[in-house]
């Protein structure tokens, strides 16, 4: 694949094969994906907690928000939860702001886990207290986000944007719509 | 390449062939991959600017600042400046916030232009009102970094760190060594 397959492939999935186990071994490849990326001043701020056991998944999933737009899901069903996480800090004894670099590790990892033929979702939206109290995070450590993983069991496909309308949908055989702005409307000169 | 070839690859370039001119077409490409990249709430708030041409980037250089640890480098000659500009900015009428949309995209693009042969720096030291008067950028865009891309003539290398020092530095040859934290000091449990 090259880069624009692998980015067109990295979509937002929040449904999938609880059966798959993901191995430690591959999350720690994938950290190591963030670790190679670039860094603001190259501080490399954000530190990493890997959650991949059925005990402890079981007990993150519920300090995460799923799909804001789609009001009526309340989230993934049991079999269809992520099984694995990566827990975004920031180390505030290094830094104390983190600039752009979760988001481009954020990315780094996303990237790596499609091409590992796996998918996820970047999820901002934490329990933020909840989730320190349950993995003892101290208090050096900001929570900047969880990337959810696991194997897609979901179809997701982009779309033009209609109306400025931003709100993904699922349609009545659970296809997960997402609008896209097209580049006219984002590239203001050129 | 696969992705961790890509991104092993993709590191900050800060001299470049300044008489390799980057088309903008192949501009247009890179902002595609940061458009087809995940968004917070899928809102899509960034916008770009495209420079290239010899006399704009002329006037877009002395705006950004280049190499804080290389004190005594005051950035690339102009024999080895970059060649286009990236500008990203974040619609306020779409979103107060940007969360990590920019690292998202910083990283989407840097990933494209490397697969592209080319390279390039992510600039968040930016001198943003000299920037927006050149550019005309209206209020209502918050200018949120600058990507610097052209055809690197430099080396740079990754070695661990040492003393915890995260200072990159030029060796005698000009080669850019960049220290890098091990995945022991930045995964806290697995």
């Amino acid at each position: 694949m090259n880069i624009r397959q692998l980015i067109e492939k990295t979509r937002s999935y929040r449904r999938f094969d609880s059966k798959f186990e993901i191995t430690t071994e591959t999350l720690v490849s994938l950290v190591d994906l963030a670790r190679l990326s670039a860094s603001g001043a190259n501080r490399q701020p954000l530190k990493y907690i890997l959650v991949n056991s059925p005990e402890l998944r079981k007990e993150v999933y519920p300090c995460l928000s799923w799909a804001g737009y789609l009001t009526t899901w309340e989230g993934p069903d049991p079999s269809e939860r992520p099984t694995a996480y990566i827990i975004v800090l920031g180390d505030k004894e290094i830094s104390d702001t983190f600039g752009v670099d979760h988001g481009i590790a954020a990315q780094s990892i996303m990237l790596g886990a499609t091409e590992a033929g796996l998918g996820g979702c970047i999820i901002a939206s934490v329990k933020k207290e909840k989730l320190r109290s349950l993995l003892e995070i101290p208090l050096q450590y900001d929570v900047l986000m969880v990337l959810a993983l696991g194997k897609p069991v979901e179809k997701v496909v982009l779309e033009n944007i209609q109306k400025n309308d931003v709100k993904y949908w699922r349609d009545e055989k659970q296809v997960h719509h997402v609008p896209k702005r097209p580049l006219e409307e984002i590239i203001l000169r050129s």
